[in-house]
């Protein structure tokens, strides 16, 4: 039989949570159990939910107070009681639910047979590297910076100098949506020419993402449109629609571009310790089964940030052994070339090191930005610290000058 | 110029809330401002955010410590920066600032042409009143009980039982999708018969609300065929789709029926006092702007609530005067006969009074249930109280005796 396994966080008094467990694996179900027939028991046999195991936290540091503490219960869903699709897996699992109190759903386990109706990443580290033909070390994004309400000719300008820095991929600002300055089409088209340039200038391929946005149903339509006309990557933000339509965007064969799913609106539903999703279960897990093949998430280390271990576990998620290809995290938010020794240290060469004001604010422009973080990156894949190559350095001496570096 | 206003609950320092609104206010336009030439400041003067009103809660029982108070901060968007779709508006208003620590977005103020956008209702409470032919009362509706696993007939039996009570409205269990004991399109063309014979046996007219669930592009085609095929009414988990997928719902003019907006899953986004969205934004403004004709809410009266005013402010929303049609406000969870008084004091008669144990829980049967209700509303409504009627109303008698009354 095949099932969804939720885990959640429920806070009680010690000892209250079997019946709790048991009044939400009946309630999210068949409604009741004791008081029926052996007749209908049997039928309905098959569309209960089981608790599958309650864990309490009696350590101190886990209580509100000694009367309410903290356990995480995992409760199984048959999946005879829903269609495969995340709108009736989250009805189900957290519909009613999340409107009960202090309740978190921290992660879904998801059966072979249930877990294999879902897309996964298109193309996953593998194939964008493949595409940038960049196998051995991180990638290096920027992001455009101040693009609202400027003319086509600035935003380019700004591609061009990003890309000549050497980064391998520049992503729309998320808040640029479809304006008569820098139209969608415009942006493609005049964006695919200028790299295309940089290219025959450098040897050196970047890509950029272009913001998908408009009405859902149109959202298909204007990505295979982008791919005609020879965008890169989508950027997409994910949770201002929802998960299935990122979904529906993965699965189409006609949309061959990879997608990176962007995290905006997504704090609204995971930021509290007592409601709402995890964030490795929301950014991480779902992220990557449906069909995201690059995943932004805020880093440890910036203004915008989440606790370390909350985005380690993030990037697990993207990246562990499964049926799916791997997802490429890309932490963002406060990253400066001083700090690669350290994102190579946590999350390895697959990853995507992501700057904004860590490029652009470069004291020699947003091209030295780029080169500063390729630097960085050089010498952390050769062994080096940072300060032994800064000499020859000059991008990189002023990035750490300005930023000092994590050690 | 038109706008969007963004009413946030910040914490902070008494004092740093301005520094941190104007920080907001350009962050999520233009950028930067202060050191911009004048040039470039005149030609980016109509995309930059607004500081519009900071309120210091410096009551005690707003601070969390005397060092960190509540704020509430208006912040206007010129709508030249977004499309007037509410992906658009969500990412620009609470994309990156939903990720940001305590902020929550408490309302928004839409200009009057942006507001123009959205459809509102279809129906609204009038429409759905004429389709019933019930003017001076409120609503009754009635739940599915226990229908997972079961097959069309024990489906049917109970649809007839609930309509046979007089409630006005049955809606399906929100986790009940496709299957195949009971597929959507004989839901929907079984329970027109058994409806249509209540109706020719008793003369009342009870609506059935399907649930409308699967893929994201197939709502818009299966919500037609459900139209075609004779059902009334559809359910919708606008929170497990996406909001704009209600709003698509909304405006497709080939689907000729009243939406029931679930809230499932809402409480992910609403429940901290912290993070998200306030539910009178979410279940009240958005739900009723982007076209539900009535909304669903937990009432304050059951396991699963809301604080009362919090409850009343959704309801506001509502139905306050717009040029929206008005959405029906219907508080659910908790309520049985005893509850009509209040319930009638707290939202007037346009409410729908939504049952689910309080109608197949009655100790003579659902449809007795359903009795007891509207025996209950037409004592409220001539002013009696309800032991004024119990003597001749068997049904509430047994209702009262059962789960009390609320004075
Ligand atoms: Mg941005
Ligand atoms: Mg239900």
């Amino acid at each position: 039989m095949s099932e969804i396994t939720a885990c959640y966080q429920l806070f009680g008094k010690p000892g209250s949570f079997e019946k709790k467990a048991e009044g939400i694996a009946l309630g999210l179900t068949i409604g009741s159990w004791t008081d029926l027939p052996m007749l209908e028991q049997q039928q309905l046999k098959k569309h209960k939910g089981t608790v599958v195991s309650i864990k309490e936290f009696v350590d101190e540091s886990y209580q509100i107070t000694p009367e309410v503490i903290k356990a995480e219960v995992k409760i199984s869903y048959p999946s005879a009681n829903f269609t495969s699709d995340i709108p009736a897996i989250l009805a189900t699992v957290f519909g009613k639910l999340s409107l009960d109190g202090k309740v978190k759903l921290l992660d879904l386990e998801f059966g072979k047979k249930l877990g294999s109706n879902f897309p996964g990443p298109k193309f996953g580290i593998e194939g964008i590297r493949t595409i940038l033909n960049v196998h051995e070390r991180p990638l290096v994004m920027s992001i455009f910076k101040g693009v609202i309400g400027r003319d086509i000719d600035y935003l380019v300008a700004q591609l061009r100098e990003q890309a000549l820095g050497g980064v391998d991929l520049v992503k729309d600002d998320e808040i640029l949506f479809e304006n008569q300055h820098t139209p969608f089409e415009q942006r493609i088209t005049r964006g695919r020419k200028v790299l295309q340039q940089v290219y025959e200038e450098t040897g050196h391929k970047t890509l950029y993402a272009i913001n998908l946005t408009g009405r859902t149903s149109e959202l298909r339509g204007k990505a295979k449109r982008a791919s005609e006309i020879g965008a890169d990557a989508l950027l997409f933000n994910v949770h201002t629609y929802g998960l299935d339509v990122l979904q529906e965007l993965a699965e189409d064969k006609e949309i061959q571009l990879p997608i990176m799913a962007h995290p905006a609106f997504s704090g609204a539903f995971t930021s509290s310790s007592f409601y709402g999703l995890s964030n490795p279960l929301l950014l991480g897990k779902l992220t990557r089964y449906l069909g995201a093949d690059l995943s932004l998430f805020p880093s440890p280390y910036g203004s915008v940030a989440l606790e370390k271990d909350v985005a380690l576990a993030i990037a697990e998620e993207l990246t562990k052994e499964s049926t799916f290809k791997r997802t490429f995290p890309v932490p963002s938010a406060g990253i400066h070339p001083g700090l690669v020794p350290l994102l190579v240290q946590d999350y390895g060469i697959d990853c995507v090191i992501n700057a904004g004001g860590g490029v652009h604010g470069h004291p020699s422009g947003g091209a030295a930005g780029g080169r500063a973080f390729r630097q960085a990156i050089d010498a952390v894949l050769e062994g080096k610290e940072l300060s032994e190559v800064v000499k020859e350095q000059n991008e990189l001496r002023e990035a750490l000058k300005l930023w000092g570096s994590d050690k």
